[in-house]
């Protein structure tokens, strides 16, 4: 059984195609600036080297007919006729309070997620252009929508609830949602593997920290509570995001630069965090660089990440009565030592011992508290795109 | 030494007046409706009742006058000379980064505390009306400036900046300044006293949760974080303030709303909070009645509350590398048990262990964790109107 997962930007289309049997990766790629100058497909064939093809790459559909034929080349491609594909799965961000899991894509699911558009203004439109994408190319075969809102569903609602009028509430669905939530599952279940427990016995605070960064209170296996909100942007500062800020110190910039909501948006989402405070970049790798050669902005941007990440793991572990296992996930949590480290110091107290040695690893599975740490520590690469994989397999199957 | 401390809200005029040769009060009252229909002063000498008087008062010039007039009255009047009056201590809400502690008014203090009104557009304005009315009416008389944010004025840049582009801070100074710094700065003290403790050695972690609510992290008597920021918005819900929420959740109800940046401000400072929540009132005494009698908003505004202050105590813990003492103050946190109960359950693995029966304690100094908890909890009520008027002798007698 054979699937795709593809995971659509606004100008880009992220795609894998899983052999289930063995949930092995037979390939992967990339169509980037999709509807720009420049557009390209970079496509690997597992074993492989990377194929990259520039071509014009007008909108989503066009993509889509790009990774197809990638997929089918004789040379490079993974499938020998479409019809070896049993299903596509799609990572939609925004399903508001509709799924709390993942669904087969029918009209009434497509009427759902157009209804999110508000509230994933930057997101949902384009992962609904790869819905009908995929559509338009394949007809007949089954779609599955798999959630970043959905694993966050099981908050309750003094966490969700924001302390505006209720009515907003009622009226617009104004309430905390949470993002990532495929790998806060993920690597919340993956650690409860390695630590040979049941996932349900723990309370786990994951800290899925990469170009954008969430951390979550997972207990007993479910989503209890999340540092992204109602959007993407507040919680811990992140490459180009604010994270959390006083709403009225960002009306209070509008008034002063005379500039409307959405080029305040725009300022919070893309001029703001690591990037905005160092003034080097958004990438942590930059910072911690700049930083030891003495900018001294690049170490508060770099303190001041440390510094939330560590407040949302104490706040998370007040909200679960206590933390038995702390994880590390995505392009900081999984290869920055560093980050860990820093974030970790100050946190032994609530019985997190973090062994240095065992801290000093990249993208691998590994326990890095010492042996007599009451909580466990561990580096989980996360891995979306299983999940996403083995959610549509699961329900393409429960369908025949 | 007498000396009067006078705290002035846009409509109101709080005062008392102290024996600072026992620290005991002569007399306090308020001036309510400055300015509107029903205007009145509420004055009381200590040992005798109440006295009201109805009068006109057009502005906090003419309020202040009716204060002399009262202080000085035959029969429940408290001095027999404004010569008695040794200095008069101002309640002033925002000194932007410029002091760090109370200073002597002069024109450049005043200056400085216009120069932060467009912080603090609500407060510093009728503060600042104080300090003339008392200029205009004692012209010859000390006035010492005792602010909100002084205390704070000790977090580290991690913890006061935000994420957004630095060039913000260097232009508007927009950080995390805090507020109600005077009763953070009292009651880690006093708890300090009380388990006979010297606060250099204390991680404190106090909650003044009144009208208006915010937390903070004392450590070794310095407040290295507090939960109240740019403005005193964020942070835990209060009676109609929000508290924190996605600053994109704000904009996206004033696009939806098609209202303005000081309407929003207006919905979230006023309309928020307890009362927006569950729709019955600011006051928690009221939301605990109704949340009894089943009103599930009640019910769901009364565990945000406990829910928020939770985390906040969590997340101190944490910036702190360890909490041994929390304090709980003001309006709701000397007089409710039951809030008290309701935020510390689930902070056991921190060491926190109430004693129920002495948690049944209103408005008195009082120990109410377990004899073997590890974190000491303490009830101090806070008393803003002292530590001015000791900051006011203080500084007058060194000018002397």
């Amino acid at each position: 059984m054979k699937i795709l997962v593809v995971n659509c930007g606004s100008s880009s289309l992220k795609y894998q195609l899983f052999d289930m049997t063995d949930e092995s990766v037979l390939a992967k790629g990339l169509v980037e600036r999709i509807g720009i100058e420049g557009a390209r497909i970079k496509h690997t064939k597992t074993g492989m080297d990377a194929v990259i093809r520039n071509t014009e790459i007008s909108n989503h559909k066009v993509a889509f007919k790009v990774v197809v034929e990638a997929l089918l080349d004789d040379s490079h491609g993974a499938l020998k006729s479409l019809d070896e594909l049993s299903a596509v799965g799609h990572r939609v961000v925004h399903a508001g309070e509709k799924y709390a899991g993942s669904v087969m894509i029918t009209q009434d699911v497509i009427d759902a997620l157009e209804e999110c558009v508000p509230l994933a203004p930057l997101h949902n439109p384009a992962n609904l252009m790869g819905i009908y994408a995929v559509t338009e190319a394949l007809p007949n075969i089954p779609q599955v929508g798999v959630f970043d809102t959905a694993f966050h569903q099981t908050m309750p609602g003094y966490a969700y609830m924001y302390g505006v009028p209720y009515h907003y509430y009622e009226k617009y669905k104004v309430r905390r949602y949470g993002f990532h939530g495929t790998s806060h599952f993920y690597v919340s279940r993956r650690a409860a593997e390695i630590l040979g427990k049941p996932v349900e016995s723990l309370n786990i605070v994951t800290c899925h920290m990469g170009n954008g960064s969430s951390i979550a209170a997972v207990k007993g296996g479910k989503s209890v509570d999340t540092s992204m909100g109602f959007s993407p942007l507040p919680g811990v500062i992140m490459g180009t995001r604010s994270g959390d800020v006083d709403p009225l110190l960002v009306s209070f910039l509008s008034d002063q630069e005379g500039i409307d909501n959405k080029a305040m948006s725009h300022v919070l989402n893309k001029e703001s965090g690591l990037l905005g405070i160092s003034g080097v970049s958004s990438d942590l790798r930059d910072i911690e660089e700049a930083a030891d050669a003495g900018n001294q902005r690049a170490r508060l941007a770099e303190d001041m990440l440390y510094y939330g990440v560590r407040k949302y793991i104490g706040s998370y572990a007040a909200a679960m009565g206590g933390m038995d296992v702390l994880v590390f996930t995505a392009g900081i949590g999984e290869n920055s030592g560093r980050a860990r480290e820093g974030i970790c110091t100050g946190l032994e107290f609530m019985g997190v011992k973090l062994d240095l040695e065992k801290n000093n690893v990249r993208g691998k599975e590994r326990i890095i508290s010492t042996d007599d740490s009451r909580v466990k520590v561990l580096v989980v690469p996360t891995d979306e795109e299983l999940v996403i994989a083995r959610d549509t397999k699961k329900i393409a199957m429960d369908r025949n």
